[in-house]
C-alpha cells in the first residue's frame, strides 16, 4: 500500500496561482459533483480533497509534477458517465477534471480525421463532424461522455458491429504521464508497426497510465442511407439464433441489439413512448447502412427475409429519421429507466453465438433466487448487459425484491462465474473501475494481473494516477 | 549489455530428448536457412547455434524454461518473410521455429472465428477459411508468412483500407512468456475492456515479449462481388489527389494502391506479363467489394467517375477473376522484381493526403543524388514503400548506380528525416527488426523508447527473447 500525502494549504495556493481561483474547487457542496459517476449505488462515492480544472496539457503537466513531488493521488475525470466508478477519487487527493479542454482543433477532410481535446463530449463531436460531411461511427450510449473518457474505457456501444469500438478509430494522442512529461503518440496515421503500441496500451487503461489530453480520431464518409429494423421473436433463443445467419448471410449490420420486450415496457412507461412491436418476448433491433438508398434497402430486405425464415414475427422497417430516432431513444434510455431500482449493470462479454444460452441460464438463476434480471445487449458483439435489481417491475408497478441485499453479492459471483465458464471477459465496454475489481484475478489469472501491475509501475512508480482502479495496487 | 551463456552439449542433449533428434538442427548448412529473412542484404545474416522445431506450446514452454535457466537467447521464427531482420538471431543462441505448429484447430461458423496455430501460413489460412464460406480480409503481400509472424509485425497489406490491419482481427492468443509460463489472452470475443490490453501490446511486439503459439482470429462473410479498377493518371500528384475524393465520395474501397508505371515495367519483364494500361506515369489500383454484384458495380462506376473527373485516363475494369489475379500478381511481385538490385525497402507511413508531396520530394532527392528510388504503396493508408537501389532499370536493362554504397546511408537518413517532418512513423507494416532500429529514438523520442524498454523488462528481465530487436537492449 502506498502512503499518500495530504493536500496542504501551500499546495492549494500553488494550484490557485497556476489555474486561477475559479478553477480550484474545494467547497464540500461542489465537490459532491465530482465524487461519483453513473454507477447506481451511493456507497462508492468518495469526495476528493480538491478539484482542479486545468485549461490545457501544459497546466496538467505542472499539476502532475506537483502531485509527483508531494505524492498526492490524482484522479482524472471526463464526463462522469462511467458505470463502475473509474473516475471516483477512492483515495481522496485531487480530481483533475478535463471539462475545460473543449477545443475541436481540426477536422481534416483530406485525411478524414478529427483532432479533439479530451473534454469534448460525444454530442459535440458528432455535431462538429457531421457539419463537415463526415461520420464518426462508434456510439457509446451516453452522448455526455467525453473523448478522454471513451478512450480510457475503450467504449463500444451499439454501432460497433461493422465499424468496431473506439480503439479502432484512435490514431494519435497527446498524453501527460504521471511525472508530468507530455508525449505525442501516433498521429494522422492509419497504420503503424513502430515499436510496442503505447497507443493501444493506453486505450482502455482507465486513466491509470497517463492522462489523454488530445486525440486524433479517424472518421468515415457518412452512409448514404440508414435503415432500422425491429424483428420480434417469440423468445430469445430464436432471436439470438438468427444473428449468425444474418452475419453469414453476407451482411454486416452497423448494430444488432437484443431487447427484452418485458424490460422495454419499463422504458416505454419512463419515456411515455411506444416501442413499435408487441409480438413475442425478444426483439432484435438491427441498424443497416448502405452506400446508396438501393443498397440499404436491399440489405434491409435480405435481413428481414433471414429473420422471417428464422421465426420472426412481422418486421418493422423504420426509414424515416424521426421513427429511427424514437427507437434508438427507447433503446438508449433503457438503462435510465431501470437505474432507480437497480444495483448494478453487468458488462460481461462472451462468444456471440452463446448469448441465448447465457441469458437462459441467468433467467433460470432469477427464478431460483426469486429476483428479476432484465437483460439486453449487443447481440452481434456478445456483450450482455444483465441488470441486478432491487425491485421488480410488473404492469407499471415496482415491487421491492425480498432479500435483494443478500442476493446481490451472490448474484454478482454466480453471474461472473457463468461468464467465465462461457469463455468470457468481465467487461466489453464499461471497464473495471472499482466495482469489477474483485473478479479480475479469477478471469485473467495471477500472471496477467502481475504483468498489468508491473506495467502500471513502469508508468507510475508512485502510483499517484487514478490509484485503486482495475486491480489492487502494487504491494 | 546482457551476458548470455553458450549452448552447451548438455543443453543440446536435453533438447534432443525433449523434441527428438530430427527437431534439433545444428549442421552449418541447414542453419543457413534460419540465418536470414527476406531483407535484401546479406550482411545482417547471423547463424544461430541451434535451431529447434517444437510441436506445441508445452514444448515451447519447456524450451523457454531451459533458456531462462541457462540465459540463452531465443529467437522465434515464422515464415521468414520479414523485411527488416526481425527473426535473425543476431546474438546467436537458439532459433525457435514455429514451422511445426500447423494445425487449424477450429473454424467456428457461428462465431465467425478461426483458431489457428502460429505456423499456419497465410495461404493455408485463406484456403481453409474460404472452403468454409468465410473470408479473412487482410492480405500482407507474401502468403508464405505465418500467423505468428503477421501478429508479431501487425502486418497490413493492400486490403487494409476498409477492413483494417491484422490487429483488428486478432481476438485471442495463447502466448508462451520468456520464463515458460503459458497464458491465454482474450478468446472468441469481439470486445473487451478488461484491464490493460496485453493482446494489443503483444501484437506488433516482434516476438520480443512472448511467443504467440495460437491465435483466434475474426472472419467476415465473403464479399458477394469484387471488382478491380486500374485508373491511370498523367502523374502521381493527380493520382494521389483523387484518393481523398474517393474516400469522401462515400466509398470505402478494400484497397487503393499507387503504382509507378515505370517501376511496373520491371515487374512486367520479370513475370513476362502485361499490366493492363500504358497511359501516364502513376496508376491507382482500386479493389472494391460489394454485398451484391449490383452494389460492387455501382461502387466501381462511382469510383471510375471520380477518377475521370480528377484527370484519369481510360479506366480498366477487371471483373473476371483471372484478370484480377494477374493484376494482383503484378502488384504483389513488384518487390521480387526489384529485390536483386535493391538495398532496402522502406515502410514509412505518413498522413495519407501527403503522399504525393512525400514522393515528389523523394523524386527530387533521387535526381539530386543521381540514383533511382522506385516507389509504390498503399495510397489510402499513407504507407509508402520507397526502394533504395544499387542499380537502375531502363528499357529492360539494369545499370549499376555509381557510388550506391556511399549514397545508401545518406538516403536512409534523408528519407527517414523527411518521413518524420511529414508527421510519419518508421514502419506501417514491416516492423523495426534490426534494420530500422537507428531511427527509433529520432521518431519516438527518448521517453517512449524508455517506456518500451521498461515494458520489455517486465516481460523478459533477462532479455533472452529475440534480443537486439526494435531498440537496443536495456543497459
Amino acid at each position: 500500500m502506498q502512503n499518500y500525502h495530504p493536500v496542504t494549504p501551500q499546495i492549494i495556493e500553488s494550484l490557485i496561482k497556476l489555474l486561477g481561483r475559479e478553477n480550484v474547487i474545494s467547497g464540500t457542496e461542489k465537490l459532491c459533483d465530482y465524487s461519483h459517476d453513473e454507477y447506481a449505488q451511493d456507497d462508492i462515492c468518495h469526495y476528493p480533497d480538491l478539484v482542479v480544472r486545468p485549461a490545457d496539457a501544459r497546466q496538467i503537466s505542472l499539476i502532475m509534477k506537483l502531485a509527483t513531488e508531494h505524492k498526492i493521488p490524482v484522479t482524472p475525470r471526463g464526463g462522469g458517465t462511467g458505470l463502475c466508478g473509474g473516475c471516483v477519487p477512492t483515495l481522496g487527493g485531487i480530481v483533475l477534471s478535463l471539462e475545460r479542454l473543449k477545443k475541436i482543433i481540426e477536422i481534416d477532410k483530406e485525411n478524414l480525421m478529427v483532432t479533439a481535446e479530451a473534454g469534448v463530449t460525444l454530442a459535440e463531436l458528432y455535431k462538429a463532424v457531421e457539419a463537415e460531411g463526415l461520420y464518426f461511427p462508434p456510439h457509446p450510449g451516453d452522448e455526455g461522455a467525453m473523448v478522454g473518457g471513451v478512450i480510457a474505457t475503450n467504449a463500444g456501444g451499439a454501432r460497433a458491429v461493422k465499424y468496431g469500438v473506439i480503439r479502432n478509430f484512435i490514431r494519435g494522442m497527446e498524453v501527460v504521464l504521471p511525472d508530468g512529461e507530455i508525449i505525442e503518440i501516433g498521429g494522422k496515421l492509419i497504420k503503424s508497426s513502430t515499436g510496442y503500441s503505447l497507443l493501444h496500451l493506453i486505450i482502455g487503461s482507465e486513466g491509470t497510465l497517463g492522462i489523454v489530453t488530445k486525440a486524433t480520431i479517424s472518421l468515415v464518409p457518412p452512409p448514404a442511407a440508414i435503415y432500422t429494423l425491429i424483428a420480434p421473436f417469440a423468445n430469445l433463443n430464436d432471436a439470438i439464433g438468427a444473428v449468425p445467419k444474418i452475419l453469414t448471410g453476407k451482411v454486416i449490420p452497423m448494430a444488432v441489439e437484443f431487447i427484452d420486450r418485458e424490460a422495454m415496457r419499463v422504458t416505454e412507461q419512463f419515456l411515455d413512448k411506444r416501442w413499435p412491436s408487441d409480438f413475442g418476448q425478444a426483439h432484435l433491433m438491427i441498424i443497416l447502412d448502405g452506400s446508396s438508398e438501393d443498397e440499404a434497402l436491399a440489405l434491409a430486405q435480405k435481413v428481414a427475409g433471414i429473420c422471417l425464415e428464422n421465426g420472426s414475427g412481422e418486421i418493422i422497417f423504420a426509414d424515416a429519421v424521426d421513427k429511427q430516432r424514437t427507437i434508438l431513444e427507447l433503446r438508449s434510455k433503457s438503462l435510465d429507466s431501470l437505474r432507480k431500482n437497480m444495483l448494478e449493470i453487468l458488462d460481461i462479454t462472451i462468444p456471440r453465438a452463446r448469448i441465448a444460452d447465457f441469458v437462459r441460464t441467468t433467467e433460470q438463476l432469477a427464478v431460483e433466487m426469486e429476483t428479476w434480471l432484465p437483460t439486453y445487449g449487443h447481440a452481434a458483439d456478445g456483450n450482455v448487459h444483465t441488470h441486478i435489481m432491487k425491485a421488480r417491475w410488473k404492469n407499471g408497478v415496482w415491487t421491492e425484491i425480498p432479500g435483494w441485499r443478500e442476493k446481490y453479492p451472490v448474484l454478482m459471483k454466480k453471474i461472473h462465474a457463468l461468464g467465465k465458464s462461457f469463455g468470457g471477459v468481465i467487461s466489453g465496454e464499461h471497464g473495471i473501475g472499482i466495482t469489477k475489481k474483485p473478479y479480475m484475478e479469477d478471469f485473467l489469472g495471477k500472471r496477467q494481473i502481475a504483468l498489468m501491475k508491473s506495467i502500471k509501475n513502469v508508468f507510475d512508480p508512485q502510483s499517484i494516477l487514478n490509484p485503486g482502479k482495475i486491480f489492487s495496487e502494487p504491494d
